[in-house]
């Protein structure tokens, strides 16, 4: 199962923190890159820079154009999961998401929205899932729609090459710094 | 279960968003309140206005002294839950978790940092819980924890006394407006 973030709506001067945190949610939790539709090399950086300290091979790709990556995404066979309050609840439509993930070459988009998304992304998308029906977060809303489809196993991943590791710990804090020279 | 939510790090220059987002996400997944240990009113504001909209309950109080709050907290037989990287990975203890939270008259406080935690955080904490040992957000970190707690029952949840509701579509937006006049 592969799975790439599609981040729209990105205001530079707004949110550039929400948007971090969403690419990180994406790769901490089993997503394979982002891609954003908007020109914001600080957010690239800053993802990239963590992932290069905590392992993984996460890309960030911004300026994408939505519309083209949505239409090869769908002609290349890949599936696309919307999240909006609006849709149908992540309850009801998980069972179908996982299943659908568990074919061969299975690929999932999941499009991350800010306010008033275009009504061609409902359209477009084989799922408009709404984590909970109620306002929040894009960001919780990723976290949750990736812990679901995972079924919680993506929680203890181990990252590759990273240079950072933490050793969980009742109280305190300890990490191991493995620094290639 | 009574869960409350202790924001502590904040800056409102900067946090404002991710704040907002970490009240919305406590109030749509099943917490009764956010205390916020700094002065914005313009989160009160804001959440209390999705709350005015949406339904139920949820307050937020900003301006606490955290160091009383944790220990009036304690006093009175809580348990606290303090959310960071460096803690016990969630899938090890969220079964201990939910079992203190069956208890007669369990209330549970959970708090979320922003960058560097005073250590008697760790301290005071029962536990300190790890939603995946690597970097990403206070945001999708408690929903995590809140959606692990209730098994995710809260993602169906519905509110009290709600203005606005959304009826769950596949595709578009529906929603009943009760406007009490």
């Amino acid at each position: 199962m592969e799975i790439v973030v599609l981040r729209l709506g990105h205001r530079p001067e707004r949110d550039q923190r929400v948007t971090t945190h969403v690419g990180l949610v994406g790769r901490a939790l089993g997503a394979k890159g982002m891609l954003l539709a908007a020109n914001d090399q600080g957010i690239e950086r800053s993802i990239t820079k963590v992932t290069k300290q905590w392992g993984g091979n996460f890309f960030v790709k911004t300026g994408v154009n939505w519309r083209a990556e949505l239409a090869s995404w769908r002609q290349s066979g890949g599936k696309v999961c919307h999240l909006t309050m609006y849709g149908e609840n992540i309850l009801e439509v998980i069972p179908e998401i996982r299943a659908e993930m568990k074919k061969e070459n299975a690929h999932l988009m999941v499009v991350v929205g800010a306010e008033k998304v275009p009504f061609e992304v409902f359209e477009a998308a084989d799922w408009n899932v709404a984590v909970s029906n109620q306002p929040h977060s894009e960001v919780a809303a990723l976290a949750l729609l990736l812990d679901h489809l995972h079924e919680g196993r993506e929680l203890k991943a181990v990252f590759e090459h990273a240079e950072l590791q933490i050793v969980p710990k009742k109280r305190g804090k300890e990490v191991i710094v493995t620094k290639r020279v």
